[in-house]
């Protein structure tokens, strides 16, 4: 049900099957998901305001948590839930996903993030990094935390891990939440570049836009390098695959 | 155990089969599950208040969220634990309930909420939408998150979604406390027609009942068809019911 | 793993039964998870005084959501996580437990609330009602609360329940953070009378105490009747064990 | 996967076993896990005053239940995901860690909190103790929790728990989050040595060290001893775990 390794095929050949019926799926999969997770976020953080809270850091992590555990849920069995093109980025760095069906994937995590901040009528972006830190120290803190998300990811779709896998889905969203409380007024929490991408589109600034791509790209790709290469070799797991999966079917 | 697409019969003989003791039992789980989740959630708004918080958007969101899983949970084995009118509908627009069976449902759920209503002696309806927004947009954020809350107890109550199957009561809880978050300040944040009709039967006001009903119906309507006839067609179905299933008995 | 119905035994033959070995383990197995839901909500409610939160409901909601989980995650496989007089009750009149055990697990629980409240050195009951309530509409309250919390009890505890039995824990947890959230400021949101019991010795005031007892007990008995003689019947339930625990070995 | 009681080794081979391949990766899922979490906990802290919360209890047992779930959840199938120098020495008590290995943990988890406290730049330690407490005081109800938060690390880990395994991680880190809102304003809410650690060697402050490592030290083991020993006795435990995991394959 989740995407492993790749067999080698020619660019061609993988082309054609992103945009086979069941690649189509998984483009709406994760249009769905990411337009809910956007939404709730972005969102969360308006109504925070609107409801004249002291802070919206809890709402803001707590809309992340929910959501993300949501959206991931609902898009398992389908595209494998990642609603976040850092993830996307892992995934594919990782070899579990083509180059073409990534670029797919972020075609509609991007689509669906505009269209949630245009309902929303975004007026300023979702993230922003405190006066006190540099743009390099936010991308930092941003492709840190971003690691660790996509290495959740990881170990959420290991088939190795059996009956943990069930509840892969709320830990992904607690993961986000975490990360939110973390660093939120500092470098904004975001660990999602479309998030920051989408509701920078329909405000119409772009400032920062850097620190959102940057660090969560690079934190993703050394996520999928440490996890496959160094704590969980593939050698190791075909082993542990046969072990566990067995009696679990999972 | 859940409820999936229902054979060819006359109407005489659904109608036979919603008031067969399975129905019947099926009606007060409905009840009891829709009068816990509607009393924790109007209560919580009142609560809230009570207590001098500064503002009751996170409090409502979490007890949604709390309030729905352990609903959904309780009554999962009987009824579905569709505890929303709109969850019905859209269960019945893509046959998974019966017409009779789902006015029985809905009758249900509406004593269980005006019930709720009654002994937390609601004074105003439990939703209002925001003076800046106008009754089509406020019904056209609802809608969107019912799509989605309706989405995702198809994707719960989907015997091919395997070892996800567990949590998904958890995660339809989460569904909805994410959307209070995103929407709360602005169109209310009911995504359930029955929430917002025992509230106002209490209160003796009905206006913007319609917000709570149009928009919320035509989402799960759509997340129905869009889940069985394009996200998950049955032919693929049917398919992957045999290859999941087999090893988790699920 | 779980009690369920009893076999007919003579009243000694129970005693002895309630002081072998594997009860004696039940005991201290209720005392420590007693011991930790009553210091976590207790202290909770002190804790956010101490911290100056504008008001405690979130947080003394959220600490009985998450300890109430634990508690009764690790109680489960030894006592079956009753952690509460109420819910203790409602397994006897259900027949799950014998007369004698009962007494025990009530004096492990009782035992453990004030060890707890002593060592917080409780000052205050942990409840009080709300100037306009009557004693009686309180208990009503908590009553209705406990009756959802003792029916979720038994739905955890049902072998039928299958693939939702994991997440039972975490289920009762959140039913009893829906339950604060609701009736709080006005009846207290106890739902356990060892709890409201525990703080009162200590803080030597016992206004009120009836209010605590008096609904909880009642609301326990009837779910315990309710679920078992009418949404699951013991026929319908012997059909569904089979039917559902074979492929699950739930 | 998750580790037993040892086979009686000499101390040298017990050596070589602690510096193996599969040794190595666990101290590395151990050192991402505990930088995640203390990087969230902490950074909580420091979040909620940069946003300006009224305080920070509620935001910081959040991060506390969200970071340790997702902590234990990603090196729960390499290390068993302790995360914490108390849970590695009540492994180590228990006889199912060696002590070469445990001691390489606590390394492990020491540099990760140095780690993460320095990219935050933290300035005062992440715990203090309340003025009318004393040390002593505070060291106790630190132990405590830490006994709960133990006890329930054993339970997680033990095979006879069955299709409750699965929750384990996200119970655990709920049982930290209650453990933060009972005592948080009067003894800190550490449960972990190396948070109280890392934070107190990059703030230079070492001011109430011992009150984070004896309590927390001691609860760990006597945890240990409880549930080995009394309620979940070995000769019952291998009689248990042919009965439930011969079905679930857990």
């Amino acid at each position: 049900m989740l995407i492993r390794k790749m067999p080698h095929l020619s660019l061609s050949s993988r082309f054609q099957q992103s945009i086979a019926p069941d690649a189509l799926r998984s483009y709406l999969a994760e249009f769905i998901s990411t337009f809910f997770f956007v939404f709730s976020v972005v969102g969360s953080s308006m109504a925070s305001k609107a409801a004249g809270d002291t802070s919206g850091l809890i709402t803001v992590a707590i809309a992340n948590a929910f959501a993300l555990s949501s959206a991931v849920y609902i898009a398992a069995g389908v595209s494998g839930g990642h609603v976040n093109p850092a993830v996307t980025f892992g995934m594919a760095v990782g070899g579990h996903i083509s180059v073409p069906t990534a670029l797919f994937y972020w075609l509609s995590q991007m689509l669906a993030s505009v269209f949630a901040s245009l309902i929303l009528r975004v007026r300023v972006p979702a993230y922003a990094i405190a006066e006190e830190m540099t743009g390099f120290g936010a991308s930092m803190l941003e492709g840190l935390l971003t690691f660790v998300l996509v290495y959740t990811v990881y170990a959420f779709s290991d088939p190795r891990r059996g009956p943990f896998g069930a509840i892969g889905p709320l830990v992904i969203g607690l993961t986000a939440g975490a990360g939110v409380l973390a660093v939120g007024p500092f470098s904004g929490g975001s660990m999602n570049p479309a998030c920051a991408f989408g509701s920078a589109v329909i405000a119409g600034k772009f400032k920062n836009q850097a620190v959102y791509w940057v660090g969560p790209l690079i934190g993703a790709a050394v996520a999928g390098l440490v996890y496959d290469n160094v704590v969980f070799p593939p050698d190791d797991a075909a082993e542990s695959i046969r072990g566990v999966s067995d009696g679990d079917g999972v």
